[in-house]
């Protein structure tokens, strides 16, 4: 695109031209299995037995996955155990100790998956057992040959963009301090004479949504307005946002989404802004109340006036490996989370002629 | 973000980072004027004479906008039109004589600007003489300062991403051979022996909408819905999209969106791709009737049993000059043309108690 | 609800209280057959030989229908099809000649049943064959004992509201005369000297949806929009209205629809008005070209600058045997038409923690 | 509509038809005015000088209005408050010594209004101040001749009919009693042996809103989600309900609104009933939290697993009077409040041409 006195650049990329490439072959695996559910049980052994015995992988598995009966009671399975790293979640760092990442057990997994990286991420494989998810796309049949696949490196890769959040709490000596699991609190540094009374809160970045009770959102600039609001990325597009009426992004696409949830004023729609835009939330002065977040359902906090919160997308993302490729992958779990297959709809909703 | 085995690459970019940078300094430019508006009159003479007379630069008008008695008949504004270079639409070629374009009176001049350019797109200031408009961000008050501005290359620019669009006609000989304004006919060359029967129409890129009625899409794999669908760029988001329920996308955001229009199935909702994806759109084969296509509400064409349509962003994006930036040009737009300043409705539709 | 001064008068009507109650037992009996589908044929031909052999009643057949050779050439059924009365769409007047109606086939069964009686129509009794429709709450298995419940007079009654509509068009005779099946061409005389030029198209009362292109509405007041506008009935309420945004009304409910289609104005929100209400619709003067009207999805008609559309809720409505009672029906057809009861979605779209 | 052997009677009735009738003079008037709002001091106190000596009338204010220091302190106006009946909220019954109400001070008051009157309600006038409300049809301008009409029996009403709710408390003792101003308490005696231990919670009819939080909605029979939602009358639809994706219903249509909030599955859209119908909500058996209801935004209260919540309308509605007429007075407010007049809007989002 050269015109001859400027040249802006549009780089357009393939989605499908991201692929997986391991600098030497992977050695060790984190498997995420959803506690409390037994149907995995079986599932879970079998994978973990492959991947140990067979494919001769350091297998990390979390301590309280092996502190149910079910598991630590089976003494077919202890000498497969007794191979396995253990750690314990927000003590044990494995963050440079994991090469991928296997999940078990519906798109709660790939969540908490990615609760346990600040920030690089391995690659994830997620396995949905029962009915395909929108982040789980492979079938656990077959496990043995796609787990081969991926360790030759044969595969391609969706980038999933996380959200990395900021709160800034005013006058925090006057409150109880927050120690929520997972949160961690650092004095501010950021406004001299006023730093004594701040403090940050990071939490992991969150790879879906953010939900806010009456706010105001800044994006540099204006807008104004009170009201309760999701922002989320792209991968959060198909959870609560699509419900408050946001499109369904997908998950390639470098965005943030801001979709209100029943606005006062009709006009006031779904916006998504570009992934580098840094979005400032406080609680708006018309605000009788003090407001509550919720970060990746997993965790809330309250914000008061004076506080603010700071939203940009982290440059850690969350590399999900895809079972065919990120646009058929994706096209596939929303027609079968969606119901698009059920042809009976269409008989119902008009005919065609009464569009016309 | 490096992992020690698998190293993805997030690639964020701030949107305020692209600016106007000018190789060498411009020397023509071309002044779109909606044509019919009489309150234009005076505002385009006194630009032209700016433009001509004090920066000395060429100027492009197009010949069906001198025709108009109130320009040529004007014995004082003689002098400047002299000088002018002319043009005509689809006849004489001006794609690399224009070094950037002025435009006044509203959207529907951005949308004629492109058109003229099938590749690549000169940088364009676009004026409001009326309200603000979704895409003319500039104020003809203070004209003089703002054009020497860009001039000097002090600007800030969003670069609207566009459609390429492809027809693929079949049984071209048993119909009347196309020959709309502006559509460029060729022999397909794609399937050896069929070639002879087909023929391809392109038209200039499209920078806000495409309108289908009763089709099939077909992203690389597998959506098949029989219905009407807008198929559009993130400019074209604030436009038709919107009433159908699409989310408002930041030109900046590189992605390609399918809005269904009033679906027969309930969940299928406004999608959003990214900008690297192709799109086949077919005529369904439950169609009883033939279906009809809308090229940015300038042209149509008829889509019979056979045809296909092939959309692709194209790597000529129209780079739209900047008021202030891209952040906040697009949000003081929202605000002024969905009346987001308008307190007044966030009494009535229920209070902060209500919603509890 | 005495008060002292003023006693406003609230009749809230139980819907469970409507009640089939026969003046005389039922003798002739209007049997509806969708054509062209070759699945009912064996269903048609039972009911008719129990209808005619069983119970004796008077079958009235279309003659269309018994021009299929599946049922002319079935020397078996010859016997009964001999007892049929016959009669012809738009030539023989039925309305005072049938006791009650059955429909097999599909929610179109019922408009076609409702388009046959101008004015007063008889019980509808609805089957679906394949999967439950919303207007056809009827299973066939068990025909024979659910006939005889309704000829014993044992059922629940639901009274669908019908929309009547007048077109009054202005120079009729600039135009060709418009004589499509089933209007009726009256000589308007409404306003004295202009009367030569006007005339009235009334069709009959529909039981669904008018479709609007581009124009104004004019409730007894001042709401003016440039809008393509759905106007239907409650029963309408579930075919294209719900995919434009309408709420899903019972058909209980005495009230008119209104949705926009896609409306430019993001607050022109779909409105329910009374069923006493006079809706009077005109081409909008803005508007560049004419307008079309489609009725109940079986006859358009265009709209002329100074033609106008006046629609009341017709005092014949259809009314429709209830399988259960009218509530539970219409909760049973929208559970099944719209797959409330799959519950997988419900793990997807966001988790109650996730809403807070 | 008279058919030989069925006559379903549909009853349409035009609601420009209801209108004040007095059955004698009326003598006392309830003035309503917004607290803590010092615009409304002077315009109150004009129309009570007015109603008390000119027009001789017994007027009655809440003893709360006069504390108001403005008031109590404004010698010039105390020989007309010492003229007045004044009466405590919850603990003074006026139900039945108050021929008509004024309000002054927008849609609030009348909810106000309407929570005194467990039963039959008033007809009521109400003023809007500054800017036209839903509820508040009336300018102040020219109140003595407003006032007149309506004493002399002149004016349109529209029935605003309200919802009766009844809480069934599980489990009383175990609980804090519920003693909410406002709530009646009353042992229940429905299902003998469990009498102990339930209570009711009645409150005054309500005439806008419910809203549940995570609930299950029983229609008499089936209808199960697990869903937050928003129960209410025509009057509420234009609040918050609206903001939900509710259609806007006239007041005088005879029916209940339930609207999801956000529903998990895409084709749980928002349904209206008929008046008539009794719907029974419980909480979900899958709900892990209690749940909370809101009442007209006034009160809230818990449900808890086993509490069951009976609404129908209440055969008390409020009777509103007209400032024209109900059709008319509901359209101007839908286009005062909803900015239908801005012209703007229709430029930007698509033209005419786009949508084909």
């Amino acid at each position: 695109p050269i015109h001859p006195h400027f040249c802006p650049d549009l780089h357009i990329q393939d989605p499908a031209s991201q692929r997986l490439t391991w600098n030497k072959p992977p050695k060790s695996v984190l498997v995420i299995k959803k506690i409390r559910d037994a149907s995995l049980l079986q599932p879970f052994k079998e994978l973990c037995v492959f991947l140990t015995e067979v494919k001769h992988m350091i297998v990390y598995v979390e301590k309280k996955v092996l502190e149910d009966p079910a598991i630590s009671g089976d003494e077919n399975f202890a000498t497969t155990t007794k191979k396995f790293c253990t750690f314990r979640e927000d003590l044990d760092d494995i963050s440079n100790r994991v090469d991928f990442i296997i999940c078990l057990g519906g798109d709660g997994t790939l969540l908490y998956a990615s609760s346990l990286f600040q920030e690089s991420v391995p690659p994830v494989m997620a396995f949905h057992l029962g009915s395909l998810g929108f982040l789980t796309p492979f079938k656990f049949d077959t496990y043995q040959s796609q787990v081969n696949q991926i360790i030759e490196g044969n595969a391609a890769i969706v980038l999933r963009s996380r959200l990395k959040v900021r709160v800034l709490k005013e006058n925090w000596e006057k409150k109880a301090r927050v120690d929520e699991k997972g949160i961690i609190l650092t004095n501010g540094d950021i406004e001299g004479s006023r730093k004594a009374m701040q403090y940050q809160v990071m939490s992991p970045p969150l790879i879906r949504t953010l939900i806010f009770k009456v706010i105001d959102v800044y994006p540099p600039g204006r807008l104004k307005a009170l009201v309760r609001v999701i922002v989320s990325t792209p991968t959060g597009s198909t959870a609560y946002a699509v419900a408050a009426g946001a499109s369904m992004i997908h998950p390639n696409v470098p965005a943030i989404m801001i979709t209100p949830i029943c606005p006062h004023s009709l006009s006031f729609r779904p916006i998504v802004v570009p992934a580098g835009v840094e979005l400032k939330i406080m609680l708006s002065c018309d605000a009788r109340n003090t407001a509550w977040v919720s970060f990746d359902g997993r965790k809330r906090q309250e914000i008061c006036h004076g506080d603010s919160i700071t939203i940009t997308t982290s440059c850690f993302p969350v590399p999900s490996i895809c079972f065919r490729d990120p646009v058929n992958d994706w096209f596939e779990s929303l027609a079968q989370c969606l119901h698009w297959n059920v042809r009976k709809k269409q008989n119902y909703l008009g005919s065609e002629d009464e569009e016309f």
